[in-house]
Order: C-alpha cells, then sequence, then structure tokens
C-alpha cells in the first residue's frame, strides 16, 4: 500500500484499494440499531429562494451531534478480537475524538485520543464523558502523527484516523445512501469538505443509486485545498485556514478520499464565511435547526448556484450542529 | 349549541358535540400532501437523565414552524364554496394567525387577521406575507372577540377560533396520531397547553392508538388556569400570565377543549420559566433544535417527573419553533 510524504510523489490511484458502494452497504448494516437515521427535512423557504427541490439530509440530528458517528463506529465494528483487546487510537480536535469515543465505549474497546492543549475544554470534556483516554499535546511544538504513531506501536493500538481510511469512508457514505433511498434519484448533490471522508463516501452512493446526478464538494473559500488539488489533480497542501468552519480546516485531502473525489466528484464549490452565518441563520430562523458553522457549506453554495440547479432536486448533507452555544448564539443575533 | 358567559355556567358536555378520533383520521386524510409528517426525534442523554425511553414528535418542523398549521389546514378544508368565497376571520398574535393565512392562501381563501396594535413587527410582516389582511386594534380599549363578530357579520366572514374549534382540535390531533403510528403505544404523553387545542387532540389520539398512556397537559407555573380548571371541574378565567412561553398565554380553556381535557387527560403538571430556559438549552445543545419557550413546556415537566414515568415509554409533543432569534440567542447565551 502506498505510503507516500504529502505531495512530494505523484497520486497514484491504482496502488490504493479504494472503498466501493458495497462497502458502504455493509457499513449501513453495521450501523443499524446503532445510528440514527437522521431525518430528511424540507423548506418551501428554501425551496422557493433557489428555485429547486432541496432536500436537507441533516446529520446534525446524528448521535453525538455529527455524520463521524457512522465512520468512527463502522471501522470498529471491524477490529479484530486482538485489535479491540488492545484499543483504537485517534487524533482529532473535533467531532471525530466524540465519534470514536463514543463508538468504542459502545462496542467496549479502550480509546486514546490524542487533542492539542488548546482544544476547547468542552470538546475534551465530552470525549472524556464518553470514556476516552485523552492525551494533550503541544501543536506548535510536537508532530501530532508522529506522536499517534509512536503511541500506537508502544501500546498495540490500531489507528483510525478522521477521514483517511476506506472504513471511515464506508461509514461515512450512509448518510447519502439513506437520503437516495428515502428521496429517490437527484439532480445535484452539496457535500461539506474537509478531509474528504462525508463527500468521498458520498459519492460512492451517488454513483450507485442516482448515476446522473453531480455531486459537489464545498470548502470554505479560505480553505480551498480540495479545489486546488481536484483541479490540478494531486494533493495540495495548504497553511492551516481562517474560517469559522472549524470542521473543514483542513490542510489537505487525504489519499483514500481524494482517490474517490477525483474520479466520482463533479466540481468542488467554496462559501464565504458570510455566507456560512447567512446559512446558520436561514436554519435557526426558518427550519428551527443548529447547524454548526461547517454544517453549513452545502447549503451556503447551492444558495450561490443559481442557473445551475433552477428546477432541479437537490440534495444538501448537513454535517453537524456541535457548535458552542455562546459561539452559536453570537452567530444568529448579529 | 351552549353559548354561556365564561365561568357563569356550570359547563356541560352533553350540549356540545365533542370531535372523535374519526374526526382526527378525517383531517390526517386532509392534510396528506399539505403538511409535513414530521419526525420523531430521540436523545440519548434525555433517556439517561429522565430514566426513560423519550420519543420526542417536533412540530417545530411543521410548516410555517408550529402544529397550528394542522388545525388551520383541516378547519378551512370543511368550507363549503360559499364559505371559501366569503372568506376567514380569526384573532390571534401568535402561530394561529399565519397558519390562518398560509391556510387561507393555499386553499384560495380570503384572510382576515386581527391583531393587536403592539403584536411584534416579525409577526405582522409574516402574516401579511401569507397573503392575510390585517386589521389591528388596540386590546386595551377594545374586544378582541366583540370586534372579531362584528366584522364577520359586516363581511360574512366564518371564525375558526385559535383553539375552541371542532375542526381545529381534530387537526391539532394528527401530531399524536402520526407519534403512535411511528414508535407504537406509551405509558406516558405530555403535551403542551395553552388553549387546549394541541392538548385535546392529542388526548383523542391517545384514546384511540393507546388507551392505557397516560396523557398530561403542561402549563407555565404563572398561568395555570387549565390545572385549576381540571381539579375543579370548571372552566376557570386568570389574567393574562407572565410568562417568556408566549403561546400559552391564555386566559381560560375553550368549552370543547375542556369537553375533551376533562374527559380524556389523565392531569395537568406545570413548569417554570427557568425549566423552560433550561429545556430550550438542552435541545439546542444536545438536540440541534430550536424550540420556542411554549414548545419546551413539555419536556420540562417530564424532566420533573422523576419516578412517576422512570423506565416508561414517553412522548413529548414539541409544539413550535417560532422564536425571535435575538430572543433565543439571549435565551441560550446566559
Amino acid at each position: 500500500m502506498a505510503r507516500h510524504r504529502r505531495g512530494a510523489l505523484m497520486w497514484t490511484m491504482t496502488m490504493l484499494t479504494l472503498p466501493t458502494f458495497d462497502d458502504v452497504i455493509a457499513a449501513s448494516m453495521r450501523l443499524e440499531g446503532h445510528a440514527h437515521r437522521t431525518p430528511v427535512l424540507r423548506s418551501r423557504t428554501a425551496d422557493e429562494r433557489l428555485g429547486a427541490q432541496v432536500f436537507f439530509k441533516c446529520e446534525n440530528f446524528q448521535r453525538m451531534g455529527a455524520f463521524k458517528f457512522r465512520g468512527a463506529f463502522n471501522a470498529l465494528s471491524r477490529f479484530t478480537a486482538a485489535q479491540k483487546q488492545a484499543g483504537v487510537i485517534t487524533f482529532s480536535s473535533g467531532n471525530h475524538a466524540q465519534a470514536i469515543a463514543l463508538s468504542a465505549r459502545m462496542l467496549g474497546i479502550p480509546a486514546t485520543i490524542l487533542m492539542p492543549l488548546d482544544a476547547p475544554q468542552a470538546k475534551i470534556d465530552a470525549t472524556r464523558g464518553y470514556g476516552g483516554e485523552v492525551i494533550q499535546f503541544d501543536r506548535f511544538k510536537q508532530d501530532r502523527e508522529a506522536l499517534t504513531r509512536e503511541l500506537a506501536e508502544q501500546r498495540g493500538l490500531t489507528l483510525i484516523p478522521p477521514y483517511d481510511h476506506p472504513d471511515v469512508m464506508a461509514g461515512q457514505g450512509t448518510a447519502a445512501k439513506e437520503l437516495f433511498e428515502e428521496v429517490g434519484e437527484l439532480d445535484h448533490l452539496f457535500v461539506c469538505l474537509g478531509g474528504g471522508g462525508l463527500l468521498s463516501g458520498s459519492a460512492l452512493s451517488a454513483r450507485a443509486l442516482s448515476p446522473r446526478c453531480k455531486v459537489y464538494g464545498v470548502e470554505p473559500e479560505a480553505g480551498n485545498d480540495g479545489q486546488q488539488s481536484f483541479r490540478s489533480g494531486k494533493i495540495v497542501n495548504i497553511p492551516t485556514p481562517k474560517t469559522i468552519a472549524d470542521g473543514a480546516q483542513t490542510q489537505h485531502l487525504g489519499e483514500y478520499t481524494f482517490g474517490v473525489i477525483q474520479r466520482d466528484v463533479d466540481d468542488i464549490h467554496t462559501a464565504t464565511d458570510a455566507q456560512l452565518v447567512q446559512a446558520m441563520r436561514f436554519f435557526a430562523e426558518r427550519m428551527k435547526m443548529v447547524v454548526e458553522p461547517t454544517g453549513c457549506l452545502g447549503f451556503a453554495a447551492a444558495a450561490q448556484a443559481g442557473a445551475l440547479i433552477r428546477g432541479k432536486r437537490v440534495g444538501v448533507i448537513i454535517s453537524g450542529g456541535n457548535v458552542d452555544l455562546r459561539r452559536f448564539a453570537g452567530f444568529i443575533a448579529d
């Protein structure tokens, strides 16, 4: 399996075994009874404003408030008895940390989670609340991935990274699978894009269940590494972008996720922070939902898409709703 | 039909023809394809805190953001051709105004809505936005009901009041009907109580679909006229209560609603404003939902119910999510 330094070599699809829609089906069976089958909501106001029929798949109502539970639970469900006993390790300051901690608790697996020293206390508490062992590190002085590998080797732990893993991607694909099963084929699908786990999984489901559906990733305008990678044909690295979409502050796509995105995604759009705030207000005021900034990416882009989607059936995946209440209040009250 | 002065005579059930579950079934057929079939959401955290299995029926995701659409649309659907041509009239400063305006527009019926001069501009705008003719009055100097009757006679309009009407009650009952159809029988059901439209309709559905289910109304502690009425056996009037639950500031139950409540409801609970704010924060933080203060009544009471509901299957109807974003931000950020 290819293990190159990021960006140092051309990415080569044939060297990786990419997940398939069969893996998404298997994941959906593993998640049955554990993940919520989240609702698909409609809004006449959204339809009128966009001149389209819009179907919102609401992963903000997923367990622990984000789609990340799907991928984490699916990956841990595939552990062998020995892996289960030894435990899982991951690095994340966001929703993936809690997803791993919760899934591990449900499956009786010890979980070690590396979080930066300056991660929000609420997220550290939530991860510990699910029973995860949190190890903090200085992200300005220590290399997160090296530290993780070291710990994994010392303790015999299996690493489940936040997005670049076939089982994680297949799990994330179950959200779009449920959307298509519920509403039928779509013309366009807008999906938030950080590291590409949700986008690549969604694309696998779209290709199988709605082959003519155009699939778009949506990134923060300030961090369009995915768009650059998609257009240049190789994984582009950027400095951590400044954006309110904290779930999409990734610096580069993964090798697996890029493989699927390059093959199955039609385009990458971007949205500004101001457009995200506008979408967040729309969700709160008209759809009565709390959506985190990253979760607003899909709708923010669809709202700018104009003639592209007019008169069409459009899916939007809302990735999550984990935003500090005070911060959320600040966004919507302005 | 009995037409007595409020509280002046003992209320006599036999003189009114109360709606039945058959009326709820008929309403649900009229609403098919027009009202949203709102989702039932779960929360493990809620389950753990209450020591029960809690099923939230989310009418905050209903059209125009509240269950009121169900009753209004059902009532207007039953108009004769002559009534449709002449139009509908109602009085409301809240969700019923918008529900009537929207339903009337959908059915091609002219709508006249009396709103107090000091109603929030946003609600007046929303009602006008749905095409309703808003007539404002001075609620300190003018008698709202007399004014409505006068206008109705002058213009030949049919009055659809906010709650005390069999067709409105039957429409509201479709929310609980959907809940039971989706999750099966329940042990307890908590329903917000203002004028009693939602509670009485819910009780009709509970009696038919889950006969052993205990049905509770929940009022603001500051305005417990329903509790007093229920316990004394006659409709009690109170001054407009001071509470953040603006949808439950009613001064008295209706004759029809009281008839059903007396017969089919098991008890009336209350909740303080502080408990409503706590519930509102819980919904926003853990369930990613915007719920208006009145919509928090059911869960606030269930959260105080302790041993009564431990280990049981508990339904909670969330009535709506129409709260000004700044006001909402103030509640959740404190």
